[in-house]
């Protein structure tokens, strides 16, 4: 068998670059492990970038997100008994973003795909990516009717997340890797329940970071830092609520409850692997980059990898033109090493770290009342949440761009 | 004896501060244990945030500092290569900061104050500041020629530095103290040589921090990062300059070299005392804070806080209002903590921390290329380092202002 580009992983990142890549004709084929059921039901970021929305509406992707999605033009910052809200409209020259879970891009794109007749092959197993510094790497799978797959690729794409085949597939030595835990975790609640605010609220408590997001008018997405060795079963639902009504408390408002019916506890780490490409493998997303969610960078750093690789493979394959293939790792480096600093930033300034000293303290509170006093400070945080530096889309011909 | 307002410190501070209520009538007496000559001889800071300068020009003490001072626009941040200019005029709307040493700003105000026949005292011995908590504190002394002296005072300042005698004269429960080290010094020179640079450099090398600042057409002022426990026998002249000029380095660019006349290593702390009054006892200046000092704050600091005293002080002594008196403490706190957090940020983003590993090194290179490519990023940096926020000075009834 044979294809142009082989992509390993049906999240967002692999999804979207075989529709990116079938926009300029070129052939894909996506495999991955998981049931098509799961790749749909997960649930993940809801936040995408300015960048990333035009990026989906320009790839005729938009159509749903722009009816079901709810636009935000700020945050609001909580701390030390004030909600301050931050126009990221007026800070960045109207630019937004757009509150559309991961979840929902992903059912678009596989309904696209699939409309479109691309070959999508669901539970797979015994994934092998190999010859990957020849110039016909070959992908290998086992399909879920248990046939053997050998497809000859010109490029493979790695899309299979943190812990997928592709990044171990690259040689020993090649791959510099910088890695970073935090002593916290999310736990992370859907209740059913109208959300209690019209626009996210980050807030600094000194038990700790709590997040309101939403879903939907009538789903609320709630976070709450937790230890990392937390369990779910020391959270019964009334110390969830209970927890959430202190961190968010302020005079005048409160926290509506609900039904919770999804809870998970998230781990948060930094992760970057260099380079992002090794011979005809490029890795994409999360497969080479990992970010705490606080800055809610995951989804949009995968869109904008993609975007880049989708442009730079459309002139190697289609115009034999290699420049921009190797240029593709530089170029996502800048913006993932900018968006790893960014997420780290904003994970350090809103969580309470355990051993934190009263000094820590005081500069938290001291650049949490600077941020959003200063113009030019929540200037900074805002254009690095609607995606700095913000996504071109100019190198690729789009029908909606 | 009798005075208003008995100062503790002849350093810019306590001279200031007398300058001040002066001007709006109010007596004072300022002692120092240090000599005349040692307090106008000593190197230190050298630059004098926008509102600094502009409170010395309104209270009639800027005639030399404008013919001497050089007025900077802005600053280069040098790391990986790179020297990039920040333009503080275009950043902030036109302010600059005036490079004039403390020494010469200490000298003004010594040969101000004792043209105006105030009373300094130098060379004092067993200084002690007592019943702080009544409303006719004492200030004890033993001047230069044996005689013990005891001032009957309405106010006492402790401007009299971090190693003074007022603050330990609290007792002991009042005071919050926060504190932390920094595990690199600087190896600070004065060298008989032109400037190579018309604006101060703050580079980042992998060797650690250097800075490029100047004192006048013709002495250079250069620092090294170095270990905090470094002694100046380990750095014969030849090592400086061979280090000065690795971590300067540019294509293009020369430092040049010349005798050096004047050499220490300063280590580096945070420290703030909260809050900044007991009874009638006022802190101000070092006596109450110290930052490291990558951003240039201890002098403004210090500035700032008798600005402020001042004010409140006419107020309480002359119109009988405490109001300014009581919000002095809290007043001065914000400005405080900004500039703390701010000279730990620039502290941090600029040297090497023993022990930092890959994964540092690559987010601080992206702090540095974001806080010189984005706008908002570079302002806020600009914005502080100009003096955040701008000092008022409409408070004051100056002749100049």
């Amino acid at each position: 068998m044979r294809t142009q580009v082989g992509i390993v992983g049906a999240g967002p990142a692999g999804l979207l670059l075989s529709h990116l890549l079938a926009l300029h004709g070129i052939d894909s084929v996506v495999v991955d492990h998981r049931s098509r059921e799961h790749i749909v039901a997960r649930a993940r970021a809801g936040v995408l970038e300015h960048g990333s929305a035009r990026l989906l509406r320009a790839a005729g992707l938009g159509a749903r997100m722009d009816r079901e999605g709810i636009e935000h033009g700020g945050i609001y910052l909580q701390y030390d008994g004030v909600r301050e809200h931050l126009d990221f409209r007026d800070l960045t020259g109207g630019r937004t973003v757009m509150v559309y879970a991961q979840t929902e891009v992903v059912k678009d794109l596989v309904e696209a795909r699939q409309a479109a007749g691309a070959r999508l092959e669901f539970e797979v197993a015994d994934t092998r990516v190999d010859e990957l510094d020849s110039r016909h790497p070959v992908l290998r799978y086992t399909a879920a009717d248990g046939v053997r797959h050998e497809v000859v690729c010109d490029v493979i794409a790695g899309c299979d997340g943190f812990h997928g085949v592709c990044r171990p597939s690259i040689p020993d030595g090649v791959l510099r890797v910088f890695d970073r835990d935090y002593p916290y975790a999310w736990l992370g609640i859907l209740a059913q329940v109208p959300p209690s605010t019209d626009e996210l609220i980050y807030a600094y408590h000194p038990d700790g970071f709590a997040l309101h997001s939403l879903r939907s008018p009538q789903v609320s997405r709630l976070y709450l830092q937790v230890d990392p060795d937390e369990q779910l079963s020391a959270w019964p639902d009334e110390r969830i609520w209970e927890g959430l009504r202190r961190r968010f408390a302020l005079d005048g408002w409160e926290l509506a409850d609900g039904l919770i019916f999804d809870r998970s506890i998230t781990p948060m780490r930094s992760f970057v692997a260099e380079p992002m490409r090794y011979g005809r493998l490029f890795l994409a997303g999360d497969a080479a980059h990992i970010v705490p969610p606080t800055g809610a960078k995951g989804l949009n750093l995968a869109i904008a990898d993609v975007t880049v690789l989708a442009e730079a493979l459309v002139a190697l394959l289609r115009d034999g033109r290699p420049e921009l293939a190797d240029a593709y790792s530089d170029e996502c480096l800048r913006r993932v090493w900018r968006a790893t600093h960014f997420s780290r930033w904003m994970t350090s300034m809103l969580h309470r770290a355990p051993g934190a000293d009263a000094m820590r303290e005081q500069l938290r509170l001291s650049q949490l009342r600077y941020t959003t006093a200063s113009r030019a400070a929540a200037t900074s945080l805002a254009e690095n949440y609607v995606g700095y530096p913000p996504l071109r889309l100019d190198g690729l011909d789009l029908p909606g761009a």
